[in-house]
Protein backbone atom coordinates (compact mmCIF):
# COMPACT_ATOMS: atom_id res chain seq x y z
CA UNK A 1 0.00 0.00 0.00
CA UNK A 2 1.48 3.72 -1.05
CA UNK A 3 1.04 6.84 0.85
CA UNK A 4 -1.82 9.63 1.00
CA UNK A 5 -1.51 11.20 -2.85
CA UNK A 6 -0.44 15.01 -2.21
CA UNK A 7 -3.58 17.36 -2.40
CA UNK A 8 -5.80 15.10 -1.07
CA UNK A 9 -8.38 16.41 0.41
CA UNK A 10 -11.84 15.46 2.42
CA UNK A 11 -14.75 16.90 0.62
CA UNK A 12 -17.83 17.59 2.45
CA UNK A 13 -20.57 15.29 2.02
CA UNK A 14 -23.11 17.27 1.14
CA UNK A 15 -20.92 18.48 -1.84
CA UNK A 16 -19.91 14.66 -2.41
CA UNK A 17 -23.06 14.48 -5.13
CA UNK A 18 -21.27 17.19 -7.41
CA UNK A 19 -18.32 14.69 -7.82
CA UNK A 20 -20.12 12.67 -9.77
CA UNK A 21 -22.76 14.78 -11.34
CA UNK A 22 -21.46 15.65 -14.54
CA UNK A 23 -21.30 11.95 -15.90
CA UNK A 24 -17.15 10.74 -15.14
CA UNK A 25 -16.55 7.11 -15.88
CA UNK A 26 -15.25 5.79 -12.42
CA UNK A 27 -13.10 2.64 -11.27
CA UNK A 28 -14.97 0.96 -8.53
CA UNK A 29 -13.00 -0.57 -5.76
CA UNK A 30 -13.40 -3.34 -2.72
CA UNK A 31 -11.55 -5.09 -0.55
CA UNK A 32 -12.68 -8.49 1.39
CA UNK A 33 -11.06 -11.29 3.37
CA UNK A 34 -8.05 -10.04 2.12
CA UNK A 35 -8.42 -9.81 -1.29
CA UNK A 36 -8.97 -6.08 -2.90
CA UNK A 37 -9.72 -5.71 -6.42
CA UNK A 38 -11.06 -2.22 -8.97
CA UNK A 39 -12.54 -2.29 -11.96
CA UNK A 40 -14.05 0.60 -14.69
CA UNK A 41 -17.44 1.36 -15.04
CA UNK A 42 -19.29 3.76 -16.89
CA UNK A 43 -22.34 3.30 -15.00
CA UNK A 44 -22.13 5.25 -11.87
CA UNK A 45 -24.74 8.13 -10.83
CA UNK A 46 -25.66 9.98 -7.92
CA UNK A 47 -28.85 8.81 -6.34
CA UNK A 48 -29.60 11.53 -3.57
CA UNK A 49 -28.51 14.64 -1.60
CA UNK A 50 -28.91 13.99 1.75
CA UNK A 51 -27.80 11.56 2.97
CA UNK A 52 -25.71 11.51 -0.17
CA UNK A 53 -26.23 8.18 -2.09
CA UNK A 54 -25.01 6.65 -5.24
CA UNK A 55 -26.18 4.12 -7.81
CA UNK A 56 -22.96 1.66 -9.97
CA UNK A 57 -23.88 -1.04 -12.16
CA UNK A 58 -21.55 -4.49 -11.45
CA UNK A 59 -21.60 -7.24 -13.33
CA UNK A 60 -21.87 -11.07 -11.97
CA UNK A 61 -18.88 -11.78 -14.10
CA UNK A 62 -16.64 -9.58 -12.15
CA UNK A 63 -15.06 -10.51 -8.90
CA UNK A 64 -15.11 -6.68 -7.36
CA UNK A 65 -18.57 -7.32 -7.52
CA UNK A 66 -17.91 -10.39 -4.93
CA UNK A 67 -15.54 -7.92 -3.05
CA UNK A 68 -19.06 -5.89 -2.27
CA UNK A 69 -21.15 -8.26 -1.58
CA UNK A 70 -19.01 -9.93 1.17
CA UNK A 71 -17.38 -6.54 2.25
CA UNK A 72 -20.79 -4.42 2.34
CA UNK A 73 -18.50 -1.35 1.09
CA UNK A 74 -17.30 0.21 -1.84
CA UNK A 75 -14.98 3.13 -3.51
CA UNK A 76 -16.00 5.11 -6.75
CA UNK A 77 -12.98 7.35 -7.82
CA UNK A 78 -12.63 9.14 -11.14
CA UNK A 79 -9.71 8.26 -13.38
CA UNK A 80 -7.84 11.10 -14.50
CA UNK A 81 -6.66 11.64 -18.29
CA UNK A 82 -3.28 9.91 -17.67
CA UNK A 83 -5.02 6.98 -16.67
CA UNK A 84 -7.36 6.15 -19.86
CA UNK A 85 -5.13 3.28 -20.74
CA UNK A 86 -5.17 1.77 -17.09
CA UNK A 87 -9.07 2.22 -16.90
CA UNK A 88 -9.74 0.53 -19.98
CA UNK A 89 -7.29 -2.30 -18.52
CA UNK A 90 -8.82 -2.88 -15.96
CA UNK A 91 -12.75 -2.42 -17.08
CA UNK A 92 -11.50 -5.24 -19.71
CA UNK A 93 -9.48 -7.78 -17.81
CA UNK A 94 -10.64 -9.63 -14.47
CA UNK A 95 -9.20 -10.60 -11.97
CA UNK A 96 -11.15 -14.22 -12.16
CA UNK A 97 -8.54 -14.76 -14.96
CA UNK A 98 -6.22 -12.68 -13.95
CA UNK A 99 -5.08 -12.51 -10.47
CA UNK A 100 -2.44 -9.79 -10.67
CA UNK A 101 -4.45 -7.59 -12.96
CA UNK A 102 -3.80 -4.37 -10.77
CA UNK A 103 -0.03 -5.10 -10.53
CA UNK A 104 -0.01 -5.93 -14.11
CA UNK A 105 -1.83 -2.57 -14.92
CA UNK A 106 0.12 -0.33 -12.45
CA UNK A 107 -2.65 0.22 -10.20
CA UNK A 108 -1.25 1.75 -6.92
CA UNK A 109 -4.04 1.31 -4.46
CA UNK A 110 -4.00 3.60 -0.66
CA UNK A 111 -6.21 4.07 2.18
CA UNK A 112 -7.02 6.76 4.27
CA UNK A 113 -6.31 5.84 7.93
CA UNK A 114 -9.67 6.28 9.07
CA UNK A 115 -11.03 3.85 6.39
CA UNK A 116 -8.47 1.07 5.97
CA UNK A 117 -11.21 -1.36 4.38
CA UNK A 118 -11.18 1.26 1.25
CA UNK A 119 -8.94 0.56 -0.97
CA UNK A 120 -8.16 3.53 -3.02
CA UNK A 121 -6.74 4.07 -6.34
CA UNK A 122 -3.53 6.88 -6.63
CA UNK A 123 -4.12 8.89 -9.37
CA UNK A 124 -7.66 10.02 -9.40
CA UNK A 125 -8.86 13.29 -9.06
CA UNK A 126 -12.05 12.13 -6.31
CA UNK A 127 -12.23 9.47 -4.39
CA UNK A 128 -15.94 8.50 -2.66
CA UNK A 129 -16.16 5.49 0.04
CA UNK A 130 -19.60 3.98 0.22
CA UNK A 131 -21.56 1.41 2.75
CA UNK A 132 -24.02 -0.72 0.35
CA UNK A 133 -27.37 -0.56 0.98
CA UNK A 134 -28.61 -4.07 0.15
CA UNK A 135 -31.19 -4.23 -2.68
CA UNK A 136 -31.43 -7.70 -3.38
CA UNK A 137 -33.77 -7.56 -6.25
CA UNK A 138 -32.04 -4.40 -7.85
CA UNK A 139 -28.77 -6.49 -7.50
CA UNK A 140 -29.84 -9.87 -8.96
CA UNK A 141 -32.42 -8.63 -11.40
CA UNK A 142 -30.45 -5.56 -12.87
CA UNK A 143 -27.02 -5.40 -11.57
CA UNK A 144 -27.39 -2.45 -9.77
CA UNK A 145 -26.00 -1.56 -6.71
CA UNK A 146 -27.46 1.55 -4.21
CA UNK A 147 -24.53 2.68 -1.53
CA UNK A 148 -24.39 5.97 0.57
CA UNK A 149 -21.82 7.68 0.93
CA UNK A 150 -19.64 7.67 3.49
CA UNK A 151 -16.42 9.58 3.24
CA UNK A 152 -15.23 11.53 0.22
CA UNK A 153 -11.79 13.19 -1.09
CA UNK A 154 -10.76 14.92 -3.58
CA UNK A 155 -7.60 16.48 -5.61
CA UNK A 156 -7.55 20.58 -3.85
CA UNK A 157 -5.89 21.24 -7.17
CA UNK A 158 -8.87 20.31 -9.35
CA UNK A 159 -11.88 20.30 -6.85
CA UNK A 160 -12.09 22.88 -3.99
CA UNK A 161 -14.73 25.10 -2.36
CA UNK A 162 -17.14 22.96 -3.36
CA UNK A 163 -16.89 23.03 -7.36
CA UNK A 164 -14.87 21.76 -9.70
CA UNK A 165 -11.98 23.74 -11.30
CA UNK A 166 -11.13 22.27 -14.50
CA UNK A 167 -10.33 25.38 -15.70
CA UNK A 168 -7.46 26.25 -14.12
CA UNK A 169 -6.47 23.09 -12.75
CA UNK A 170 -3.48 21.08 -14.73
CA UNK A 171 -5.05 19.26 -17.82
CA UNK A 172 -3.92 15.92 -16.53
CA UNK A 173 -6.56 15.83 -13.71
CA UNK A 174 -9.44 16.18 -16.13
CA UNK A 175 -12.08 13.51 -15.61
CA UNK A 176 -12.81 10.56 -18.27
CA UNK A 177 -16.09 9.84 -20.11
CA UNK A 178 -16.13 6.33 -21.62
CA UNK A 179 -17.87 5.88 -24.57
CA UNK A 180 -17.06 2.26 -26.77
CA UNK A 181 -14.06 0.51 -28.11
CA UNK A 182 -11.30 2.40 -26.10
CA UNK A 183 -12.78 6.02 -26.90
CA UNK A 184 -13.41 8.09 -24.05
CA UNK A 185 -13.38 12.26 -23.79
CA UNK A 186 -11.71 14.74 -21.28
CA UNK A 187 -14.46 17.05 -19.75
CA UNK A 188 -14.12 19.97 -21.41
CA UNK A 189 -14.59 23.88 -20.95
CA UNK A 190 -16.79 25.52 -18.47
CA UNK A 191 -20.51 27.31 -19.41
CA UNK A 192 -21.86 28.90 -16.45
CA UNK A 193 -25.40 30.71 -16.52
CA UNK B 1 -46.29 20.52 -32.28
CA UNK B 2 -42.93 21.02 -34.82
CA UNK B 3 -41.68 19.45 -37.45
CA UNK B 4 -38.80 16.31 -37.01
CA UNK B 5 -35.49 19.09 -36.67
CA UNK B 6 -32.94 18.47 -39.74
CA UNK B 7 -30.18 15.36 -39.07
CA UNK B 8 -32.63 13.48 -36.86
CA UNK B 9 -31.58 10.18 -37.52
CA UNK B 10 -32.46 6.83 -36.25
CA UNK B 11 -29.64 5.00 -33.53
CA UNK B 12 -29.55 1.24 -33.64
CA UNK B 13 -30.98 -0.02 -30.02
CA UNK B 14 -27.68 -1.69 -29.50
CA UNK B 15 -26.02 1.08 -29.87
CA UNK B 16 -28.07 3.74 -27.60
CA UNK B 17 -26.28 3.29 -24.49
CA UNK B 18 -23.71 4.93 -26.13
CA UNK B 19 -25.89 8.31 -25.99
CA UNK B 20 -25.57 8.04 -22.04
CA UNK B 21 -22.35 6.49 -21.57
CA UNK B 22 -20.37 9.88 -21.40
CA UNK B 23 -22.15 10.47 -18.55
CA UNK B 24 -24.44 14.03 -19.71
CA UNK B 25 -27.07 16.08 -17.99
CA UNK B 26 -30.50 15.35 -19.84
CA UNK B 27 -34.28 16.34 -19.98
CA UNK B 28 -36.91 14.20 -19.38
CA UNK B 29 -39.77 14.43 -20.84
CA UNK B 30 -43.36 12.92 -21.22
CA UNK B 31 -46.92 13.78 -21.57
CA UNK B 32 -49.90 11.67 -20.14
CA UNK B 33 -53.94 12.62 -20.36
CA UNK B 34 -53.23 15.54 -22.97
CA UNK B 35 -50.74 17.26 -20.49
CA UNK B 36 -46.71 17.58 -21.53
CA UNK B 37 -44.24 18.41 -19.80
CA UNK B 38 -40.13 18.39 -19.74
CA UNK B 39 -37.80 18.65 -16.76
CA UNK B 40 -34.01 18.57 -16.69
CA UNK B 41 -32.20 15.95 -14.65
CA UNK B 42 -28.28 15.35 -14.04
CA UNK B 43 -28.95 12.05 -12.62
CA UNK B 44 -29.65 9.63 -15.45
CA UNK B 45 -27.88 6.20 -16.86
CA UNK B 46 -27.34 3.57 -18.86
CA UNK B 47 -28.14 -0.17 -16.61
CA UNK B 48 -28.30 -2.34 -19.65
CA UNK B 49 -26.87 -3.39 -23.07
CA UNK B 50 -29.70 -5.59 -24.17
CA UNK B 51 -32.03 -5.08 -24.20
CA UNK B 52 -31.12 -1.21 -23.45
CA UNK B 53 -32.43 0.25 -20.20
CA UNK B 54 -32.01 3.20 -18.39
CA UNK B 55 -32.22 4.50 -15.00
CA UNK B 56 -33.04 8.13 -14.17
CA UNK B 57 -34.18 10.01 -10.47
CA UNK B 58 -37.32 11.67 -10.83
CA UNK B 59 -38.30 13.77 -7.60
CA UNK B 60 -41.91 13.82 -5.79
CA UNK B 61 -42.74 17.22 -6.76
CA UNK B 62 -41.98 17.33 -10.60
CA UNK B 63 -44.75 17.58 -12.80
CA UNK B 64 -43.02 15.40 -15.53
CA UNK B 65 -42.70 12.05 -12.71
CA UNK B 66 -46.53 12.14 -12.94
CA UNK B 67 -46.85 11.58 -16.15
CA UNK B 68 -44.55 9.36 -16.38
CA UNK B 69 -46.40 6.95 -13.84
CA UNK B 70 -49.69 8.07 -15.70
CA UNK B 71 -48.26 7.22 -18.97
CA UNK B 72 -45.64 4.44 -18.72
CA UNK B 73 -43.37 6.37 -21.00
CA UNK B 74 -40.57 8.83 -20.66
CA UNK B 75 -38.11 10.41 -23.50
CA UNK B 76 -34.64 11.43 -22.46
CA UNK B 77 -32.65 13.80 -24.44
CA UNK B 78 -29.30 15.37 -24.27
CA UNK B 79 -29.39 19.02 -24.78
CA UNK B 80 -26.19 21.12 -25.96
CA UNK B 81 -24.54 24.12 -25.14
CA UNK B 82 -26.35 26.84 -26.94
CA UNK B 83 -29.30 25.12 -24.32
CA UNK B 84 -27.37 25.45 -20.88
CA UNK B 85 -29.56 28.58 -19.73
CA UNK B 86 -33.23 26.69 -20.66
CA UNK B 87 -31.76 23.56 -19.21
CA UNK B 88 -31.01 25.06 -16.16
CA UNK B 89 -34.09 26.92 -15.88
CA UNK B 90 -36.45 23.86 -16.78
CA UNK B 91 -34.96 21.96 -13.83
CA UNK B 92 -35.46 24.71 -11.89
CA UNK B 93 -39.32 26.11 -12.34
CA UNK B 94 -41.73 23.23 -12.18
CA UNK B 95 -45.57 23.00 -14.06
CA UNK B 96 -46.73 22.93 -10.66
CA UNK B 97 -46.30 26.30 -10.31
CA UNK B 98 -45.96 27.86 -13.74
CA UNK B 99 -48.22 25.63 -15.95
CA UNK B 100 -46.51 27.40 -18.99
CA UNK B 101 -43.04 26.99 -18.00
CA UNK B 102 -41.87 24.98 -21.66
CA UNK B 103 -43.41 28.27 -23.63
CA UNK B 104 -41.83 30.84 -20.70
CA UNK B 105 -38.63 29.10 -21.24
CA UNK B 106 -38.33 29.01 -25.18
CA UNK B 107 -39.17 24.93 -25.43
CA UNK B 108 -40.28 23.49 -28.98
CA UNK B 109 -41.77 20.16 -28.59
CA UNK B 110 -41.59 17.80 -32.06
CA UNK B 111 -42.45 14.69 -32.24
CA UNK B 112 -41.55 11.19 -34.33
CA UNK B 113 -44.64 9.80 -36.17
CA UNK B 114 -43.85 6.36 -34.73
CA UNK B 115 -43.96 7.34 -31.14
CA UNK B 116 -46.39 10.58 -31.12
CA UNK B 117 -47.17 9.44 -27.12
CA UNK B 118 -43.24 10.87 -26.57
CA UNK B 119 -42.75 14.59 -27.28
CA UNK B 120 -39.17 15.53 -27.53
CA UNK B 121 -37.12 18.51 -27.79
CA UNK B 122 -36.14 20.38 -30.34
CA UNK B 123 -32.27 21.38 -30.45
CA UNK B 124 -30.53 18.48 -28.91
CA UNK B 125 -27.68 16.18 -29.41
CA UNK B 126 -29.70 12.66 -29.14
CA UNK B 127 -33.38 10.98 -28.03
CA UNK B 128 -34.16 7.94 -26.23
CA UNK B 129 -38.15 7.19 -25.65
CA UNK B 130 -37.86 4.83 -23.03
CA UNK B 131 -40.90 2.37 -21.69
CA UNK B 132 -41.19 2.37 -17.50
CA UNK B 133 -40.52 -0.72 -16.05
CA UNK B 134 -42.70 -0.16 -12.84
CA UNK B 135 -40.23 -1.09 -10.02
CA UNK B 136 -42.55 0.24 -7.04
CA UNK B 137 -40.20 0.31 -3.97
CA UNK B 138 -37.40 1.84 -5.98
CA UNK B 139 -39.56 4.86 -7.26
CA UNK B 140 -40.76 5.14 -3.63
CA UNK B 141 -37.97 4.60 -1.44
CA UNK B 142 -35.51 6.30 -3.90
CA UNK B 143 -37.05 8.13 -6.50
CA UNK B 144 -35.52 6.10 -9.02
CA UNK B 145 -36.78 4.96 -12.47
CA UNK B 146 -36.04 2.10 -14.65
CA UNK B 147 -37.07 1.78 -18.35
CA UNK B 148 -36.55 0.41 -21.57
CA UNK B 149 -35.15 2.25 -24.35
CA UNK B 150 -37.68 1.21 -27.31
CA UNK B 151 -36.00 4.27 -30.11
CA UNK B 152 -33.40 6.06 -30.30
CA UNK B 153 -31.98 8.95 -32.29
CA UNK B 154 -29.43 11.32 -32.54
CA UNK B 155 -28.22 14.35 -34.65
CA UNK B 156 -25.79 12.85 -37.21
CA UNK B 157 -23.65 15.37 -37.47
CA UNK B 158 -22.53 14.60 -33.70
CA UNK B 159 -23.29 10.94 -33.66
CA UNK B 160 -22.85 8.13 -36.57
CA UNK B 161 -21.68 5.06 -36.91
CA UNK B 162 -22.14 4.45 -34.01
CA UNK B 163 -20.08 6.83 -31.85
CA UNK B 164 -19.87 10.46 -31.05
CA UNK B 165 -18.19 13.12 -33.44
CA UNK B 166 -17.67 15.80 -31.28
CA UNK B 167 -14.33 16.38 -32.76
CA UNK B 168 -15.61 16.96 -36.09
CA UNK B 169 -19.39 18.47 -35.36
CA UNK B 170 -20.11 21.79 -35.03
CA UNK B 171 -19.27 23.29 -31.08
CA UNK B 172 -22.37 23.97 -30.60
CA UNK B 173 -23.26 20.31 -30.62
CA UNK B 174 -21.23 19.10 -27.63
CA UNK B 175 -23.46 17.84 -24.58
CA UNK B 176 -23.67 19.43 -21.35
CA UNK B 177 -22.70 17.97 -17.82
CA UNK B 178 -23.98 19.93 -14.73
CA UNK B 179 -22.29 20.37 -12.16
CA UNK B 180 -24.35 22.89 -9.19
CA UNK B 181 -25.28 26.61 -9.40
CA UNK B 182 -25.91 27.28 -13.01
CA UNK B 183 -22.68 26.17 -13.80
CA UNK B 184 -21.78 23.42 -16.92
CA UNK B 185 -19.04 22.09 -18.23
CA UNK B 186 -19.03 21.13 -22.34
CA UNK B 187 -17.73 17.66 -23.25
CA UNK B 188 -14.20 17.78 -24.10
CA UNK B 189 -11.47 16.56 -26.41
CA UNK B 190 -10.99 12.92 -27.56
CA UNK B 191 -8.98 10.40 -25.65
CA UNK B 192 -8.64 7.18 -27.45
CA UNK B 193 -5.86 4.18 -26.01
Amino acid sequence: MHALPPHFTAVPLDKSYRLLNHGPTVIVSAQHAGERNAMSAAWACALDFAPPKVTVVLDKATRTRALVEGSGFFALQLPTVPMAALTKAIGTASAATMPDKLERHGVQLFTDPAWPAAPLVSGCAAWLVCQLIPEPHNQQAYDLFIGEVVAAWADDRVFRDGHWQFDTAPAELRTLHYVAGGQFYAIGESVVV
